[in-house]
């Protein structure tokens, strides 16, 4: 067969021998198939997604392609456009042989909310993730600048109130469209929203004013363009703030998992221990393990 | 010309003739492109969107396009898939001739976050409402059974805590996964988020317990699987409550707009006066007229 160890599939026809088996993922909105099957016996993810419409290729687009007409309606009408195949291409990412991890991972999940009071983060969520003990060995290289040095944008180094401004892996910065930042506190205690108290504003407000200052000098996007805020639950227990361009619907940014810096501040000042006492809420995948922690609690 | 009344051009080759003056807009994420330009002298706008990509369509994909290699890594390769132009069509819209109204609503617009403090909306807010007195005729309509009365999934007919519960225009019912259904309540002087005091949380509360039901009874969606929330400033001054799923990035739902409905009774039971008070910030785009007010008002 195909497979064996040494034979290269020829990559021009080696999706001929795909057999489907499921699919993981599909978006209509983004124009992307999660496909899972088998590649000459082996496990394989096979990812398509349309590419974005150039600029440049219009005028050969309108040129050279032939059109259907499907509706008509007054000053409005629609057809069915077909393209020249070099002007109109799928990107394509194979993944073979893919592992039971891989299929997991791009297996569509259904999310839940999960309603925390500030009791159950300290019966439930604290102890959960104090045993899984998540490494943040990555962002102390980032302080420590053993790491990503060449990519900080800004540095506050006050061991109090400073922390380490840098671009977010899912920004090209090859558009301020999609602008994302992340500031990473100095401050290694504080794990999240939930440990954050009134002697803490300090820290917040100087992330919130100096990250805007740095974000206009750097970028020049004034602030009343920019979304700041943090994610509760957060993806990595030390505390970081996100920062990005309102008008981009940045993953992570609703209502459920994100909170406004300006509302976390005004929160503080209102009640010192706001997010000691108060009842969050935030969505779980299906397979975290967190949310098997509340349903056993009877808590979902 | 071919513009001349009464020749209509060929679906064909229509979009031949079509000179580019500007993009409007584009989203590299949707694959979309939004083109101003002339068609036989007449300003038109030009809709490009590619299609989505269709699970039957995949066999055929598969074995009859031409794969390029473009990148190999371990069990990691990427492609560019050139593919018959039958399989790969572009939806294209065409609005001819297009006024300036066409042009300006296609136009990508910035949006501006506003800080707006319980005395902004007294000085800004309140009179520039109540001075363009948006019509809210159809939500009479619906609530009267004048209109729409076949769309309802629920009702709870008392004056005081009652609301009717209906699918939000932008779901096609079709499918749970971008689920969107709209409370909308009885009672007819409550404007917004604004308005809300702690008499209103029985209203909430009911809003809250009875959409739940509601939905899990006709979809079979459970109450944890769902994101509800008010707008602030909402689209129409009529008190509302979106229902929208979890996982399902309806628009809207940003962390900048949105107002959990858990959160909001929260406050208002902590707070009677909280959504007086309370210092809310909102994006509105650069051309809304409330943006002008606060620009003269020196609060932008």
């Amino acid at each position: 067969g195909r497979g064996e160890a040494g034979k290269e599939p020829e990559s021009e026809s080696i999706l001929s021998g795909f057999k489907t088996s499921n699919i993981l993922r599909d978006s209509a909105r983004e124009k992307n198939i999660f496909v899972h099957g088998k590649l000459a016996d082996q496990d394989a993810v096979v990812i398509l997604e349309k590419t974005p419409i150039r600029e440049d290729n219009l005028p050969e687009i309108f040129s050279g392609s032939r059109l259907k007409l499907e509706m008509k309606n007054d000053i409005y009408s629609t057809y069915r456009l077909q393209v020249p195949p070099h002007l109109n291409e799928i990107k394509t990412t194979v993944v073979c042989p893919a592992t039971e991890k891989h299929v997991k991972k791009y297996q569509r999940q259904d999310s839940f909310l999960v309603e925390e009071t500030g009791k159950d983060y300290q019966s439930i969520t604290l102890p959960y993730i104090q045993k899984q003990s998540f490494s943040v060995q990555w962002v102390y290289n980032i302080l420590e600048k053993k790491a990503e040095a060449d990519r900080i944008v800004y540095e506050d180094p006050d061991p109090k109130v400073g922390f380490v401004l840098l671009p977010d892996f899912k920004w090209d910065q090859k558009q301020v469209d999609d602008l994302y930042l992340i500031a990473i506190v100095h401050q290694r205690d504080i794990k999240s929203l939930r440990d954050l108290t009134s002697e803490h504003t300090p820290l917040l407000q100087n992330i919130f004013q100096k990250g805007k200052e740095a974000i206009l000098q750097r970028y020049n996007l004034p602030a009343s363009q920019l979304r700041v805020y943090l994610h509760y639950q957060p993806s990595y227990y030390h505390l970081h703030v996100h920062f990005t361009k309102l008008g981009y619907e940045a993953p992570g940014c609703s209502v459920e998992r994100a909170h406004l810096l300006s509302d976390v501040i005004q929160n503080l000042q209102s009640d010192p221990d706001y997010y000691k006492n108060r009842t969050l809420y935030f969505p779980l995948r299906a397979d975290d393990g967190l949310l098997s922690k509340f349903k056993e609690a009877g808590r979902l």
